[in-house]
């Protein structure tokens, strides 16, 4: 697997940030289901470049593609294809990071790994855009989710230095993410967010941040042991996110420094039903969901591409020398990466629960779903 | 994958805590490694329980045996199975938990997913003991590695709210991490890590606590966009051990705050060949490694099973009842996991030096490594 | 996959013929099922060597071990560990061929391949012995398909250029191969499918022959397009026997010099249900079941090893040489083939009913069976 | 797996025969391989239909398109997509199959498995029109093996009864296969094979026949044991193609009828090499390559779609009923699945070629190709 995720709800994601589009393949969409292409353009639309003064100027339309898969509005049970084009194509600031590094960036790895042969325009398949892929087959892996009652909400919680305040619930999400630049579901605090970014933008430099996510409605016994953990999946899917430098699951690091006692859930019983006195565990224990909410939370660290002057070397002349960036970049991917973060969560919860299901040992020919 | 972990170079884990033994399968190992059993031993030695107060009580030789793959000490290329036998095994305690699970704990998800079939004894393959299967491949792994100059450092930084407050260098941990109980690199720290473990001991309760992995020696060019980045593949990895719940690469977290130019690494000349200026990308661009350190920390939660009374459910009866668990348990996995993080981060690395190679477009027979 | 057979229910195996042991690693056994030991034994006990004139004289007791993932007699869900040991070892003979290939053996590509390093001794685990784990895993999959009523049927139909001569009912099959040696179902056919074998040995030579191959109560819609069909699945399998040359699916290569109009089999109604007016398909259509039995044959070619001089090279000299094999080898592999072919085409066929299995696009958490 | 294949060098297919467009993305592509797309076009052209009064009348064009991958004409690493758009669309004569299928047709079980969601126009992705993603990659595959001195030669040794006379050699294949349209190598035999085809399309009906295929070039030590030998990939890769019913290596089915003295190959020594005294082996021993060249042969069922009348069921109505196909089809396949075969073997070896590279237990860096 590099440009596949995936066991049984399969993605294959191809397309570079200059060539001639973004695209994903998507293998294990049961045949039947309704394809809502609405939903998955708006999805994109949240994703697109363009759209206010925080994000990249890159213009885009981002119109979604069929090229496969789908019949009379419905999935065949054959590969899915989307894609979207590349339209507005400025290659011309990246001539000189092919050979001249920005710090921080992939420029330099891409370099080595794949010699001069890397389509390096536009950062080619090492750049955000190929994100749009995720979007896609998210939209598709969304529409699954909600058939089974199951629901991601993504919210970014801290930009730079500035942190959410309030207790946040998934009505203040599902009510406000989408409704403010800096997709935060905490209106008290978008304004000193939104001004976090301006001033790095100002000053030629990038800020990083926070986003959680939490899934609900989700059953009880999807993961599998020992090696994929819902943790384990969860988290090889986010950090295919560029930029993503850290991962935790409910109390998480604050966790490690609790006693046993204090962060342990202990089941209740409401209404002839268990359920959970609190949710340290993030709704997984020993790498299984337990019918809480699953919760995590993803660190981005500051955008690597600024106009700063930086120092760096020169590959071909192998000689230290400094950079200022140009180009269209994002001060703060953070907002941007919310709808990613909902489509790989959404993708890979389909995935465990394609896996979850097997046939019965007693031959009545059906499955067993683990509730 | 589940019980199957890796690319190139496989593990395929089998048994259960109080079954017949635990052992694992490496598929992918090159014929002609000589394979040091007396090392893998020895690795096996610094996990195994019975060896301090701080941790189980449970009593096991461990002693590795080779079931296939090796010949007049070398690997063949065939299948590698190495195995220990379970020998101290008590299974009295675990009649109870079969229905009435411990909070915090697999208890509860194995019961559910597994139904009454899951071998509950001991926890089943959801016992830590399961990561004796990673030491042993990851004995066979870290020979590999150190053929290619390779090395992997484990350290504990945290037990509880206690931290090692000096600045820690590789001979640091080379020196110290094995000579004292909490793994500790930091000398001055070893006492109060000790003393927050055999507090929470003493109260019948647990601690939780940080583990750092620092990898040298590492070409640049590892890992694989888009989806086996680096920290992709290590954070799965790192997720399949028992009560991790989070894990940050380089500055991670704290990187969220900051700037980028404060963030991003300067490559600079030193002696005609690339380093870096500093370190807070955790030796990783863009998912691939860059020459520098890979260095990763990831956080345990405190121990799940706890002799204080805890509320919990009884699964049969569908009532709320309380549990005091009985048993022999570790008050802080945290220094028992530090051979486990070093035997899986081995493993990965050795998986992805392996994905790095391949034949050349240009018909030399041979295989071309990133750099 | 290498030493990896299947995507669902997976075999991992393991093992050298003069090593510690044979096993096998069976991962995604429904939890629950009824492992029953005594079937798996006698399965072993038709495969082992040492029961009649015609095979080699090497005597093992093949007694299984279970090592892990069944649990009071069912399966747990964890990986299934089944192996035999390796007892009657004898490797005197092979230390000759180690240089010194056998003509149409795998001594000369192993020695390559896998130069010095090769477990030489009995072909290592290109040993005809491997088939045994194939036999254990079978032994497993054959009771999952007992429960869904899918029986696996296999009989000798050529020895040499000794053919069965009636038409072949799958009574026939059940009633009289395991009660003859030479595995016939045909009883008129047994005393000269003998005399080849035994006239074959006497020449210190060995003689070829054809397994069919009849798998009944088969549900319509197993099989995955367009990498996978039925075919693609159980030939990969049936090409892991060591001496399998060939295979055909129904009417085969006779059907290649037929019109279409002879050889299509077309569907009728018998008692409100699709039938098919004859099975030139054997079984298969697009790659994917149609109802009818599931036919194939496989071409088993000569057994390489003889004792007659036959001419060679040294290795090590580079120069030509000639052989005469000792050791104990069987003058015809065909009989003994039976249970492994049976094993193998349970194997491959539960894997593929666990493939067709998956959650439904309309959220009834359920499975969908294609019929 | 099922519209993927391929472990190093993946296809993933995507498209139906009246969609959009059929497309492949390639994935494992060495970085720096030129691309010639001319050469891939020319091969399209080969499989192309519309060429000859023996094939189906649909026209297309099937102009390649590059959606990714490729920059400044090489490899750049990343996932090649490549595609044909579909243009001369007829869906008209396909509404009846949706519930009436055709015998001996995919049109039954797919209407089975995938129920009404099936895209039943021109057979979905059930179409022979899906081989052209095959040519499409196999196109890319090819200039790799080229790269390496390896060459796939397939030619048509039988068309119904009619079979190649003379002994072919691989300089009769490379000048005369193209030349004709039956795809014989054989001169003599061409106009007796045509009008095998003419015939049968007089008739309303259709024929079968064999193709065989060399691989000469090939280095000692590709094949995987125990479950990947070479026999079993590309038995797996042929049994993808629309039609294919029987495979055989070297001496095949004749071998089973053959004592081993006769049937077993002696290395001989040849100017200080190791070359073999003749090939029944097919190049193969144990699974893995000898060093001389690979050789199947593959049996094609006559087409199933035929204009005579003939006896089928109305899924709808559960009655019988007959049938007298319409639409453009092949009276014989056999002519354009050359070009298909082609490709699926480069890709097979490619595939197999990567696999056999791994990293050095010396710690060179480098690789180890098994010669």
């Amino acid at each position: 697997m590099t440009f596949t995720l995936g066991i049984e709800f399969k993605l294959h994601v191809f397309g570079e940030s200059h060539g001639e589009c973004i695209g994903v393949v998507i293998e294990g969409c049961p045949p039947g289901l309704l394809v809502d292409i609405n939903q998955i353009q708006q999805d994109l639309d949240k994703r697109k470049p363009g759209g206010s003064p925080l994000v990249s100027a890159r213009s885009e339309r981002d119109k979604l593609r069929i090229l496969s898969g789908i019949f009379e509005e419905r999935a065949t049970g054959g590969p899915i294809t989307l894609s979207i084009e590349n339209l507005d194509v400025d290659s011309s600031s990246y001539a000189k990071t092919r050979y001249i590094p920005r710090p921080g960036h992939a420029d330099f790895t891409a370099a080595i790994k794949y010699k001069e042969f890397n389509d390096h325009r536009g950062s080619g398949f090492f750049s955000g855009r190929m994100t749009a892929a995720f979007v896609m087959a998210g939209g598709v892996a969304k529409q699954l989710l909600n058939n089974h009652g199951i629901k991601v909400f993504v919210h970014v919680i801290q930009i730079g230095t500035t942190k959410t305040k309030k207790k946040i619930t998934v009505h203040d999400i599902e009510e406000n993410v989408y409704e403010n630049v800096v997709r935060s579901a905490d209106i008290g605090t978008i304004s000193s967010m939104e001004s976090e970014i301006v001033k790095a933008k100002e000053d030629g430099d990038s800020v990083g941040g926070i986003v959680e996510c939490r899934i609900t409605g989700i059953p009880v016994g999807l993961g599998e042991p020992i090696f994929d953990s819902v943790e384990s999946v969860l988290s090889h899917s986010m950090f295919s996110i560029p930029g993503v430098k850290g991962i935790e699951f409910g109390s998480g690091f604050a966790g490690s420094r609790r006693r046993g006692s204090e962060n342990n859930d202990s089941p209740i019983i409401v209404d002839g039903k268990i359920e959970w006195s609190k949710n340290d565990a993030g709704g997984i224990l020993g790498g299984i969901t337990n019918g809480a909410p699953v919760i995590f939370r993803i660190a981005f660290k500051p955008t690597a591409t600024i106009s700063k002057k930086q120092s760096t070397v020169d590959l071909r002349k192998m000689q230290e020398t400094t950079i200022e960036a140009k180009g269209r970049h994002d001060p703060c991917i953070v907002p941007r990466a919310v709808p990613v973060v909902e489509a790989l969560a959404a993708i890979t919860i389909v995935d465990l629960l394609m896996r979850n299901t097997f046939i019965s040992h007693k031959g009545n020919g059906g499955s067993r779903s683990a509730r």
